[in-house]
């Protein structure tokens, strides 16, 4: 998979990605990610990538140029699956939106930033937008953060233990039940006696009706779908 | 507003504190965030912070011990109003979370990583568990960096424009209708007439119609709340 990533603030993007699973699958070549600095697509002295809103209104808007210029370049080097805009009012992301995308070849996500993008961007080159949950954070960089993460780890091989990934909350619209480690007791708090039986079967029974619980309690709505 | 992240991997957090609104609102002494690394809390020779899961199974699982130990060192300095863990399974984060949570003065947000942490510390610290969404990640780091931006924007002085965060997204049940900054035209395609108007009455009553059309379109769910 290839993620080109159109930003104002590539710098931003940068930690998350030298660390842990991302740059691991860097590493082993499964993935390639880029940034792409929208400044460096302006034709204006300024270099400004925003302007004020028509009609009037507090925070300013990113132009469609740079975006456009951006866009196209990429768009002329390759083919794309998916141009990609995060953003709160977008389609809301979940696990099976992910596994889903986590299949595809080579995606844009363009992050906007201040008040957002000029509507005519959405409207001519966005192909999908996508929300990763119901609230509003400074810019898109970080949602830009959670699809990649999100996506790159379904990728195969890039999790050591691919079965880890099988097992995880939302895979089989039930959340995962409790899990412990070492020591059997600490401060007197001690792991579940099943746990330590030896009894496989027990334990897989133990496990299923626990995650039922703990789904039931905490999400019933997903067990409704 | 202080907060304290626990993380196996500090380094993953540092950049997009040191960009954008984060960094702006941590220059302006309006926020303090300190990561604490997990492994300088272990007391085991190899340094390590997870064990194998009880029962069998894929995936690691962080041991109790460095974590309490680090809780406890933090709550030995000052008091914390939320003790927070990220997961998947947690209390959904919206917009409504996110504005009350934004009063706190203290809070500790404890990123999981590998399989999750040991079921004892859930029961026995933790006083809050947030998801961003349905969705897995590779760690708590990147919903800590969600959580942190959702909430550092809303504290009064973070934002240039105050009411910049009052028009956003959800603050209203409703999305943002359409946005557009110049040119008036590009390639062909327009700004609306009625926002190069100058009719501030009719320019407001536009916008107000569209976000209820965008919303109903888009997320009627919001509409029913």
């Amino acid at each position: 998979m290839r993620i080109d990533i159109i930003t104002v603030l590539p710098e931003l993007l940068r930690s998350p990605f030298e660390a842990s699973i991302m740059k691991r699958a860097i590493d082993k070549g499964l993935v390639e990610v880029h940034f792409h600095n929208l400044r460096d697509y302006t034709t204006n002295r300024q270099k400004s990538v925003d302007d004020y809103q028509f009609g009037g209104g507090a925070g300013m808007v990113m132009m469609i140029q740079p975006i456009d210029d951006c866009i196209a370049k990429l768009k002329s080097e390759r083919t794309y699956d998916e141009i990609i805009y995060m953003s709160p009012d977008g389609e809301t992301l979940n696990q099976g939106m992910a596994n889903k995308m986590s299949m595809l070849k080579n995606i844009i996500i363009l992050c906007g930033h201040y008040k957002g993008v000029d509507q005519r961007v959405r409207d001519q080159f966005i192909t999908k937008e996508i929300s990763i949950g119901d609230y509003v954070l400074s810019g898109g960089e970080l949602g830009a953060l959670v699809l990649s993460d999100a996506l790159i780890r379904l990728i195969p091989g890039v999790l050591s233990d691919e079965t880890s990934a099988l097992t995880d909350s939302f895979q089989d619209n039930l959340l995962s039940g409790p899990i412990y480690t070492r020591p059997a007791e600490y401060k007197g708090w001690k792991v579940p006696d099943v746990l330590l039986s030896g009894h496989f079967a027990k334990i897989d029974k133990w496990r299923e009706d626990m995650a039922y619980e703990h789904t039931k309690n905490r999400r019933p709505d997903l067990l409704e779908d």
